[in-house]
């Protein structure tokens, strides 16, 4: 029996919306996400848990309040649980996200840009 | 404050021996590890966890007794908690493991392919 690999790039050749994660794989109570940005996400955090950022193509920008870390494709980074983060892409980049199961991508702070939850490409 | 991003190619580069997957990053109690693996490994599985194997570079087998999952540049793979599997790889693979912290690289097999906890490269 030949078990089907999840392939990053085919699934996120079937996103078409900036900053709306999709979810791609589950392990144990946390979810891979993929997702296309572009332009500047809002400023929140997420309280009760840590935000892998992982960059697949093009430059991530996730500005902090003391700084800002800069992510390439095969770069990651983790925001810590509580601190404040804004994503911000001059040109699109497309990235994996991983955190629990049920984080909103807002955060904290909600508004226009909260994605629906969307396990389609599960 | 310029915040550092993990550069999985760099930290793939100070890995010098197959089979011991390095911890990199750290999300909540979950750790993100790289390896570099070549040849088979052991049988085994994780009583209590899923794993998640991602490939950087080469082609990744994944063997399971009801068949097997290949995984190339880019393509992930989630084994179920419980699930037996032996990873094979013909030639140098560079992938990356995500699960939680504490996991042993050979399940509940052991034996000599049993990789010492390396957080060195954090």
């Amino acid at each position: 029996m030949a078990h089907t690999p999840v392939d990053l790039g085919a699934k996120l050749a079937q996103v078409h919306q900036h900053w709306s994660p999709k979810v791609v794989a589950r392990l144990n109570d946390y979810e891979v996400k993929v997702v296309k940005v572009e332009g500047e996400f809002v400023w929140h955090n997420h309280p009760d848990t840590d935000e892998l950022f992982l960059v697949l193509a093009g430059e991530l920008t996730i500005q902090l309040r003391d700084g800002e870390v800069r992510l390439g494709p095969g770069q990651l980074y983790v925001v810590p649980r509580g601190v404040e983060h804004c994503p911000r892409a001059d040109h699109e980049v497309q990235a994996v996200l991983l955190e629990p199961a049920g984080v909103v991508n807002t955060g904290e702070a909600g508004g226009p840009l909260t994605a629906e939850y969307d396990d389609s490409l599960l």
